[in-house]
């Protein structure tokens, strides 16, 4: 069997590139799915770059560890960020490190507008994911991954017997906590009003289970921790008096933001801002794709991202060769 | 974070399990799909089993190098097969060995009746995977991953500047062949009959590039080799002449066989036999699921398979909590 070349693509300059050059495909965001589309399309052949604003890999690169990823390399997030970025810089994909600023997506070719200049491609595959609203708090960020989560399937196996906080009020919120008592002795739903916006049935099953407490008309104002979560500060938005709560991790879905906002003119998009594709991740304009979290899709995994950016790949590519 | 305990759970008689219980989810096929399913069920703390005739990670088991699989483990397929496997296991899913003969699929619980004996579950996931049908030739097997591929994505890339044959006639043979000759110097289609089944713009495609030859009323008898593949013995229909033709590789392309012969009365089925779903892996029946190659999909890759598990076990679980 053949060896591939390492090629010096791992750090490309948008000034470096030919203003007038069309490549194949231009991937925006670098985490699990636009490095997955990056080593199948590069694979395939086709002339590739892969531009990210900060740091490949995405929500998982800030992962303690990668446990639910089917076949994947167990390690911490950042380790198998590397990996899926070695696969696809070892297949030729190029990578260029620059911030998005407008796009121009229903000619041909395409146009992406840059911080570093201009760029030009036959087809896009938008992988620039999801991020979770955060709460904006002292002790949020320092304890991230050390109590503080916004992924239960991620995170809820590893607090089994513990007291966890929910904070929020809609349905991902309420459909969390039930879910978050099957390994969790108690979970306490924090919400700033004296009524859940999720939907009835979600509710009545949280009302119901034994394990579900809550805390009404109540903000965090501090996640407090040492080495990692012990409790939230709260403060009672009717009465304004102060109280601790001890917890051992809090989990917080107060939404999230899909990175669509420069696409939104150009795309369909469903009501909160989802990309929306068919199962080819095809978008409604033809040689645009999406894939992975920013993706209108009914999982957001590492592993659902990575097959979304494999199938972008491959459609992108049958595309460009008119099938 | 917390440790998971490794459980005897990796072989599981089925005289084991007393026959009156009902278990959340049955898993049918050990490959991918199924492991991965496992992966996600077990995890959410559902009963889970596992029921494989054979070997423990289907068709990628007997793979020589996964390479294109973002961020898996790099490994030859066994090892990667293991790898899957370790992980379900170490969640607590139960790994039964025995061949299905008969399913009962729309009630309330599912019955499995295996070789081994009867199972019960409230739902089933069908991961049973597809097969590439065989020429059946001496050679074939002795060279398998050798130069005798049956999927050009995966192998393709091995095969820089070399030549090789393609069987069939149909579209995915034609197809297979265009993509073949991004790296192939020279790809010759060998086909039983004089024209092509494949469509009118894939067989222009392939007739006008100058890259492929072909070889009509050819059948293969042997494929020849030493170490790895050096050539197909081929006989002309007509004329019963046999001559040799020296290829680096070979890709088979005469069909897929899906698994789902004992579930054709029961589910919705595409004319070729895969099974229909919907994006949360449903099939027409409740409870019933379906994951990777046995579904019909845009894509049959490790990575597409294992998201597809991953889906089914999550709505799955959402459907065993009334969701």
């Amino acid at each position: 069997m053949l060896d591939f070349k390492v090629t010096p693509n791992e750090r490309v300059g948008v000034a470096d590139i030919d203003p007038a050059d069309i490549s194949d495909v231009i991937i925006l965001g670098g985490g699990p799915a636009g490095l997955s589309a990056g080593l199948y399309a590069a694979r395939a052949g086709l002339s590739t770059y892969i531009i990210e604003k900060e740091t490949l890999g995405g929500q998982v690169a800030t992962t303690g560890h990668v446990e639910n990823c089917p076949g994947c390399l167990a390690a911490p997030g950042i380790d198998y960020a590397e990996r899926l970025k070695n696969q696809a810089v070892e297949f030729g994909a190029n990578i260029v490190y620059a911030e998005v600023l407008r796009v121009e997506l229903s000619g041909n070719p395409k146009a992406i507008h840059t911080t570093n200049g201009k760029m030009l491609a036959k087809s896009v595959i938008i992988a620039t994911g999801a991020s979770p609203r955060k709460l904006d708090v002292p002790g949020e960020q320092e304890y991230r991954g050390r109590g503080v989560s916004y992924c239960a399937t991620c995170d809820g196996p590893f607090f089994k017997d513990k007291v966890l906080a929910v904070v929020g009020g809609g349905d991902a919120a309420v459909e969390e906590a039930n879910y978050l008592t099957r390994f969790a002795s108690k979970v306490v739903i924090v919400h700033r009003r004296d009524t859940l916006r999720a939907t009835k049935i979600i509710q009545d099953r949280a009302t119901s289970n034994p394990r579900i407490e809550f805390r009404w008309n109540a903000v965090v104002e501090e996640i407090l921790g040492d080495q990692k979560v012990t409790g939230l500060r709260l403060r009672d938005v009717k009465t304004g008096n102060r109280s601790e709560l001890p917890v051992d991790g809090v989990f917080v879905f107060v939404g999230m933001n899909p990175a669509t906002k420069i696409f939104d003119s150009q795309l369909r998009l469903t009501s909160d801002g989802y990309i929306i594709t068919d199962d080819k991740m095809q978008t409604n304009l033809k040689g645009v794709f999406a894939a992975g979290d920013v993706r209108h899709t009914p999982l957001r995994q590492v592993i659902t991202a990575a097959a979304d950016g494999a199938i972008a790949a491959t459609y992108a590519d049958r595309y460009l060769h008119g099938e």
